[in-house]
């Protein structure tokens, strides 16, 4: 079902010298997939992470910001798919803590230099020793070129891996970014996607890499929405494992353009993935907000039109039912709102002007836009210069049915 | 589809004296079915509205706002169903006024004392001739025992009209409540439903009647939500003719807290039948959300489970996939949120206590309450003594299918 999204080409994704990945099956969920995946990192990485806004954060969230607050290197990520150790209370943080305990053993580091991540049903235990009892296969599997097997390995609904990479070139060395990231339900992003993982072999300083993936999220995964409903185990981690040999890159240095702009073309690839492989979508929509008074308002109004189960049916069916647009606009919640300057295009057919429908426009020419997989919705606010593209899917039957028989 | 909700009967709908009631069919959207409704108030009545927050608010409401600050009676309300009249600008403004003023001058009144109402497809030009030609058969059908036409006849969506009476002794007389409301997509009311209108005959003081508006919406209209998505033509409109003869009642009085009481009744009969004939809708569904600090809070975790597509599709599904219940109270955007207070119950069974999955839970149970066509969700938030109940229904196949398919 996903919207004109392959399966990535293992020989086009670029191992990151100080990489490896290994992944097993461990049984948490369904019998016969891996479900298990370990990146280990070479000494001296670095990483940064954001994480969910939700309240219910999910215990290897609340464990991981724990240990990226603490500072240091970063030795390894462990994730598991179908399961979400979420609502587990004081045990699903110690049951977090056990396998990062496993993980630590099997590669020699410190506990504290591992990070956990789950995702799939939440309220549910986590099953540890099936778990514990995968850890030294993954070790074993462990190797530079696995990152499609990884990205597979932590797919729940998702029905392509989603996986990028890009290469920079600064001070004539070749820096690479290869990402993978997951999907695709209870995925309105806050902070992150539900996982989303990138690596370089860049230097980066330690404070700007922390700085660099808040940019990075805010223009990639916390611009792409499925439902609107923000999991409880969204994570992204950036990592650099320096082995690139670049001096330390920190941002106002000049090297630091070049390589956000790498890392963003991969972020905004498994962010835009993730929208196209949305629970029963049929259709990839780009949503271009602009003449915004700030950015903050183009993202309001991009969202309300993004979430409105009402534009997402009519896209789904290719109904140009264009009046629910601007309902979802008034719906943003934008103050002292002259709709009047309203102006709205589906591809480059002009639907509104002046805040009502446009002289010119004809119903068969919404016709015509609504039919392709890939839609864009251009709305003009007339209100300043600040503007924002999100991106998201429309709303089938399917979604209704993967979400109806989700635990089944 | 609707959920326990059967259409009324006439025999129980209470005429309300000085208010008549008469419908025609102007061939607006479809044939063969009546879509305009005139309620013929007498001299001496008031009526004060509250009407949709979305910043596209429709030319009828536009035009109602500022008749109602104008203050003075109000003799007459126009509704059409089939088309919004919004998003047509000034033109959509001039024509609510001529069809207002074709009422003012079949009923010989003053324009500005009739409020026009627009519910239907949003983005299309009013039919202006076909509703002129159309009011002088609503005034030869003016009726005071209309009540059940006219819930028909404002429907869209709707599958079962909706309309319920009271009545309140107050001073030894007999007082009357009646009203009727039409849902059914589009709606999660900020001010009101889509369309509710209520009429009494106790003489009430015209202040009062605004703030008892507002109070009433509040406890109601402003509690149900079937989509999430705001209606552009939200309006609630309360009218009292004062023909029982009563003393007039002013906020403060003794007499305020029994009409208020009745009035209450009939709009949270209609505000739950508008759940239950939410489009597609299987099940009805409850939130009852307390020890919260504020009700605002209440209200906000209360709605964020409401709209929740997965929590949505679960009890369609009847799936007891509680851990979608924490991500949504979690997603509420509650501020120093301590999450291991939270308790949840789903009717009698307690889910969740301490934050995480109840000890005594057993995943049969869940299944259990999950059949009902009628499910209570209970959460205790451990933080104050505010609380709040919103009221709600499941997301169906045909939820998706009618908004699919709505305007074929």
């Amino acid at each position: 079902m996903a919207v004109n999204l392959t399966p990535p080409d293992p020989a086009k994704l670029l191992p990151i010298a100080g990489v490896e990945l290994g992944c097993a099956e461990a049984g948490i969920r369904k019998a016969g997939r891996r479900d298990l995946m370990l990146m280990r990192l070479a000494p001296g990485s670095r990483a940064a992470g954001v994480f969910t806004q939700n309240a219910f954060a999910a215990a290897p969230v609340q464990l991981c910001r724990r240990r990226l607050a603490a500072g240091g290197d970063i030795r390894a990520l462990i994730v598991n798919a179908g399961n979400a150790n979420c609502g587990t209370g004081e045990a699903g943080i110690r049951a977090a803590e056990v396998i990062c305990a496993a993980v630590a053993r099997s590669i020699d580091c410190a506990p504290e230099r591992v990070l956990p991540f789950s995702t799939g049903v939440i309220l549910e235990p986590l099953p540890v020793a099936r778990i514990e009892a995968a850890v030294p296969r993954c070790v074993a599997a462990l190797d530079a070129t696995n990152w499609t097997e990884a990205a597979a390995t932590i797919m729940t609904t998702d029905t392509v891996p989603k996986a990028a990479s890009r290469t920079v070139q600064i001070r004539s060395r070749q820096i690479g970014v290869t990402g993978i990231a997951k999907g695709v339900g209870m995925l309105a992003p806050n902070m992150a996607t539900m996982l989303a993982f990138i690596a370089t072999d860049a230097a980066v300083h330690h404070e700007s890499l922390q700085s660099l993936t808040r940019e990075i999220a805010d223009l990639s995964f916390n611009r792409v929405t499925v439902d609107g409903d923000t999991s409880t185990n969204d994570s992204f981690v950036l990592i650099a494992t320096g082995h690139a040999g670049n001096p330390e890159i920190a941002r106002g240095d000049a090297d630091y353009a070049p390589l956000k702009h790498a890392i963003l073309e991969v972020a905004q690839t498994l962010a835009q993935a993730v929208a196209r492989d949305g629970e029963g979508a049929t259709k990839f929509i780009t949503i271009r907000v602009g003449g915004a008074a700030t950015e903050d308002e183009a993202v309001r109004v991009a969202k309300s039109i993004a979430h409105s189960p009402l534009v997402k049916t009519a896209l789904f069916a290719s109904d140009p039912n264009v009046g629910r647009l601007i309902m979802a606009i008034g719906n943003a919640g934008i103050a002292d709102f002259d709709t009047s300057r309203v102006e709205l295009w589906l591809g480059d057919v002009k639907v509104i002007e002046h805040g009502a429908r446009a002289v010119s426009y004809r119903e068969e020419q919404g016709a015509r836009m609504m039919q392709p997989a890939e839609i864009e919705i251009r709305v003009a606010l007339g209100r300043g210069s600040a503007a924002t593209t999100v991106w998201t899917c429309d709303l089938s039957y399917d979604y209704v049915k993967i979400n109806a028989e989700y635990r089944t």
